[in-house]
């Protein structure tokens, strides 16, 4: 027998007919003869209905009160799916966050979860109950309730699946896997079956919407086998574990792209240590998040320092760095809010030499000019023309092979 | 300084801009000085949408999970309202029933309030802040989320204010109080200053809805002033307490009436011990509540025995009544759902003779046949024909000179 926690988000229970589905679903798993835990979000619509109902009352509503406000809208789902399961004659019973006790930091709106006491839990599934657990909530030592941030069903989930030690955890979503690429660009995607915990971070942080990117740095942390499918259709989805001897060996898993990229450069910076914080500092200051930054050190002691930010803070940032150009005494600022970041994925690339020059030379090819170029051990990523990004992905795809089967 | 608990109706805080609306008048309230607590309702029609999405999913939904869903409703409100006060720079905080905590059994759907624990509420009222706290909602020992029941955030009100000894609990509804009679039959109807609680219940079972009668119950029992008063106008009310030697010492207090009645007779019952319990036994077996019951013991060793319902009820009874029929070997099962009750109340009563009579004498002045008669201590009750309903109210009301402020 064994033990595995689902997960449903706002999409999959966005209706009574949804969540009668949900039960059914739930209620096939268990005709296996293993235990069952559920964790639903809010049904979708709600979380933003409850948040306008807060706006129209206080401007920037206290944060503890928003966490008393939001936690409702799981309350309600699990309530209902407890119903619709014991309607379809299977033994429920549902849990809020406070209720389980989900122990979180005092951090509202964002808070991390410390602990999980499971008894309850255990005691209901020893009696051959399903247990449903309210996402994206938990409750502070003192007794206040909190909630984990958007997405944050995932991270209940697979926090649930450490603390009960389950088998996987099944995330249903409304996409049946992660692709090798998005298939909106390149029809030729495939399914993975499988992909690491560090490409699956390398992916949902370059554009691959999928999961939350909390929820799998937590599973990996805690190595809970987590497994995506979709809600609305069957099929095995893709299941993110650690690399294994058997597995796969691809040498590259996916492409990943983010077309939100703007890129701003300040040229011919005086060459001093602290230039970096000079600059990003105030940056940083005005809350802009900073992905890529490359710093080019050229032969005249002055330095050209590139980074790019999300499109939206395009404007912002430029006008920091036009302050900042005087200051520093640097020469130009110049920025691009029309370029978009490729990247190719892949734990196999650690054991392989070549893969940066079959990506360069497969760009080089279509005339793609390459703007920036950053590495990490099992990514290679480079900004280009936005004009560019079908074609890349398309060929980079086809270069690394991905829509065939890899060899076992 | 004095410590007041507020309790504002579905109605009340039935949209954000209501809710700004009493956190107006809590502020205002605050201003004197004093401590606040407020519990809150539903938005209205919250509760009702709750149910029907319950019902969508399960026919007769576990008591258990429709709690966890219904008190969501409220825990919307105490949000909303935190921040309303917020917004207008008043410190304020929410709890919820489980957290405060209002410990009750576990009948779920209609639990009743064991103990209170108030250490939280005591510590942020020293801190200056008003307090919220969820109405209608409790929670096990064990942790499971209750309700008290429709109107069971009177109570919620009622039992905080007895827990923290308040000075006075003020119930804020549609009506601006109390009235001597229903002012839509008898616009000469006059506000009460204040009312015993005794009287108050005897009003509010015999169809004056203003308050739920089990918080009244709850306030005589442990002594706490109840005050009912208008949301959406200035005024004092009405104030519910016990009689007091300087109190107003009017003989009738009000004129109470029922339209739902109907009533059942069943005639020429041989009069046996046990009778009554062989009668009424399928007839509560049925989940029929059955209101006055009236026996008259003929000269001929048998009985007529007549009973009021609710007229919903009425043909599901006549039924059960033409089956016993036979089994107890009476004449025959009459019926009428044309009736009404019409009662007159009031404490003064105990230590007056003569309040039947002239009730009597006035009813028979206007060609008004009484059908029924049942006493008790401050309350004679009358069953009537439909049509003289707003008659005898009226005529009953000018007798007993209520439309006149009492002499002191």
């Amino acid at each position: 027998m064994a033990l595995y926690v689902h997960k449903y988000g706002g999409t999959s229970v966005g209706s009574t007919e949804r969540i009668k589905h949900v039960a059914e679903r739930v209620i096939k798993a268990r005709q296996k003869g293993d235990d069952i835990v559920v964790v639903v979000s809010a049904m979708s619509g709600e979380t933003n209905r409850l948040l306008a109902l807060a706006h129209e009352v206080q401007e920037r509503p206290n944060p503890r009160e928003v966490d008393v406000l939001l936690s409702t809208g799981e309350q309600v789902t699990i309530a209902l799916l407890a119903m619709a399961l014991e309607a379809k004659g299977c033994p429920a019973r549902s849990y809020t966050g406070a209720q389980v006790k989900i122990i979180t930091d005092e951090a509202h709106t964002k808070a991390r979860v410390e602990r999980i006491d499971n008894e309850a839990i255990r005691a209901d599934l020893a009696a051959g109950r399903v247990v449903i657990v309210a996402g994206f909530q938990g409750v502070t030592e003192a007794g206040d309730l909190t909630t984990l941030g958007r997405g944050g069903s995932d991270t209940t989930a697979v926090a649930l699946a450490a603390a009960l030690k389950a088998d996987e955890c099944l995330i249903f979503t409304d996409v049946d896997g992660v692709y090798t690429t998005d298939p909106r660009v390149e029809p030729r995607a495939r399914r993975l079956e499988r992909i690491t915990f560090e490409e699956m971070l390398e992916m949902a942080s370059l554009g691959s919407k999928v999961l939350q990117i909390r929820s799998v740095e937590f599973a990996g942390k805690y190595n809970v086998p987590l497994r995506v499918l979709s809600s609305f259709q069957e099929g095995e989805g893709t299941l993110i574990t650690y690399e294994e001897s058997e597995m796969e060996k691809a040498v590259i898993s996916g492409i990943a792209f983010n077309r939100d990229e703007a890129k701003l450069t300040l040229e011919g910076v005086p060459d001093k240590p602290g230039i970096a914080h000079k600059i990003l500092g105030p940056i940083a200051a005005a809350n802009i998040e900073v992905d890529m930054i490359v710093q080019n050190v050229a032969g005249d002691a002055t330095t050209d320092f590139t980074f790019t930010v999300h499109r939206n803070e395009f404007a912002k940032a430029m006008e920091i760095l036009q302050k900042l150009c005087g200051e520093l005494g640097a020469k130009a600022v110049t920025g691009d809010d029309k370029i978009v970041k490729v990247s190719v994925v892949g734990v196999g690339m650690r054991s392989h030499a070549g893969i940066a020059s079959t990506m360069f030379e497969t760009l080089a090819k279509e005339g793609i000019n390459i703007r920036m170029i950053s590495t990490s051990e099992i990514k290679i990523s480079v900004v280009m023309d936005e004009k560019y990004l079908e074609l890349a992905v398309r060929s980079l795809h086809e270069a690394f092979g991905l829509d065939k089967e890899p060899a076992a």
